[in-house]
């Protein structure tokens, strides 16, 4: 058997695969409706090689935001639920830090003190808990973190208030040969922490913001060190520009449920191949939360107008999700 | 047939053929001796499951120069030969550029006068050529200008003045699960117009150096604008810290050949994992260059050194390579 024949024989199974894959109901949580229906409509149309709307395989790429699009960002985002406990857990082991006004608000829970902390404060919180330290070793600090670190309300681990009708969707493009990005206004390396047992998505397809760093050779031991100074704001036209540093390509696909992510969404709608731009409504507040024009997080006002005014597909969470949460808590 | 099963079909087929590509020689252009064996050495230990080396596909990243690793870098840049038919173009085009020092020497194929421009002329002329368009309109004048232009010595498509024995290295280690990044002091816009059909690796796995883009919105239309200011050199010390941003995982493979290339080397060596890493030696006058410490483009001198000291792979373009470049010279 030689390698062409080979190839051939994968290829053949893939398409089986993918057949079979298809008879299947690919998005079990999302209830019949207009969101459920572009979605497949335009899987179909973009992976139709007959079609007038088909896109090589080459060019599909999809761009999730994560805060609000694939997990819950309420009542805070999650990296600053990390970063408050880490803040903590280096007071208690640094008297010197306890005494400084950003952690001693943090270290009594005081939550008006803590939403009067000024940006130089947060600056500070932020160099202390996540600078200065190699990446490999702040990913083993998240990743500890997330093994236990439950939501306040849901009691369920952080990487497990991802949501459901989410991962069949990424599961779904990755099915029809998308590759799926990450484009988050997190930290790069705290998506990463976690991106791949979570969303199926590998280091490399999180973009994220992050902060510099600098590169150090001792002796024979070279190393990267995180520096307290940022690199790039992953947010707004952030996400545009990330995108094309990263990627290299526009999206086709692009879910976002922010203002954060109307850039994003803008890029997407521009490309010239057919493209499908999908907002997030969070109006369930029985089963998750209820916020958007005046949210201080996740504000979605000037994307939903521009949502409505050119069409793009809104996913109202109450009425087009059948489940929100995986099942497993843990 | 359900997913489950599908998939498992996809897996046995996927061994099968894996099994039927390692019974042919993966590296015809190869010749025997310490480099090809220290290669199918690296590549059969980290895919060994029950071997101590054994490192999971989620971890076998390889990085490689492009410049003088994967192409023939000499008697310049390709990149440089681009801006200056570039800029003989627009010169054509607009009078008023004609009359400027930069542009006169390059209209002349003056070498001395080249030879002497200063830094902020050849920024000058970098900005005329690179900014001030959209990526994808910057991307198709490269891939317009490779699609004709010739190596003025081989008389080939500079697309052709790859390495034969690095595209059977490359494929080597995808077939092997090793996902390829290409990691270049050139500009990451420019090699990425060539390099899914030539290296097979896409745009998304490429990383170089990078201007800073600017994102507009003019009625619906969206597009980003490529400025002429600076975001990052992917050279020495940019090489590692632009992998991390971009990759967010430590190479096991690093593949280089001059100075710029050595804190990638060293970040690769660095790893917990089993890791290899090749100098490419360019000693091979007749059938390519020979060049190393005095060089003005590839210097090789700190690298050398460095590499003779750890035992890191030389590889030697005259032993080493059987042939250099693909049969087919368009």
């Amino acid at each position: 058997m030689n390698v062409f024949v080979s190839r051939w024989i994968v290829a053949v199974c893939l398409v089986a695969a993918g057949a079979a894959a298809r008879a299947e109901d690919p998005l079990p949580s999302w209830a019949d409706g207009a969101a459920r229906a572009a979605i497949l409509d335009f899987v179909d149309r973009v992976t139709d090689e007959n079609g007038p709307d088909f896109v090589p395989p080459d060019d599909r790429i999809a761009a999730f935001d994560n805060d609000g699009t694939l997990w819950c960002e309420q009542p805070i985002y999650v990296q600053a639920a990390f970063a408050f406990d880490r803040a903590r857990e280096m007071a208690a082991k640094d008297p010197s830090l306890a005494g400084r006004a950003t952690f001693r608000a943090i270290l009594a829970r005081d939550r008006q003190a803590m939403s009067r902390l000024t940006e130089p404060e947060i600056v500070e919180l932020v160099a202390a808990t996540h600078a200065g330290m190699t990446p490999e070793a702040f990913v083993g600090f998240a990743r500890d973190w997330l093994s236990t670190a439950e939501h306040p309300r849901f009691h369920r681990l952080y990487t497990r208030c991802v949501y459901q009708p989410q991962l069949e969707l990424l599961e779904l493009l990755r099915t029809n040969e998308f590759r799926t990005f990450i484009v988050t206004g997190g930290g790069v390396d705290f998506v990463r922490a976690f991106a791949r047992p979570t969303y199926g998505v590998p280091p490399e397809r999180v973009i994220g913001s992050s902060a510099k760093t600098r590169f150090e050779v001792v002796g024979d031991n070279a190393r990267l060190v995180k520096l307290p100074e940022l690199n790039s704001v992953d947010d707004k036209e952030g996400k545009p520009i990330n995108i094309n540093l990263h990627v290299g390509q526009r999206p086709i696909l692009a879910f976002g449920n922010s203002d954060g992510d109307l850039a994003m969404l803008q890029h997407a709608a521009a490309g010239d191949a057919p493209s499908l731009m999908l907002l997030l409504h969070h109006d369930d507040a029985e089963r998750e939360y209820a916020y958007d024009r005046d949210s201080p997080i996740g504000r979605l006002d000037k994307a939903w107008d521009e949502a409505k005014r050119r069409g793009w597909t809104i996913v109202g969470m109450k009425r087009d999700w059948k489940s929100i949460f995986p099942e497993n808590p843990r």
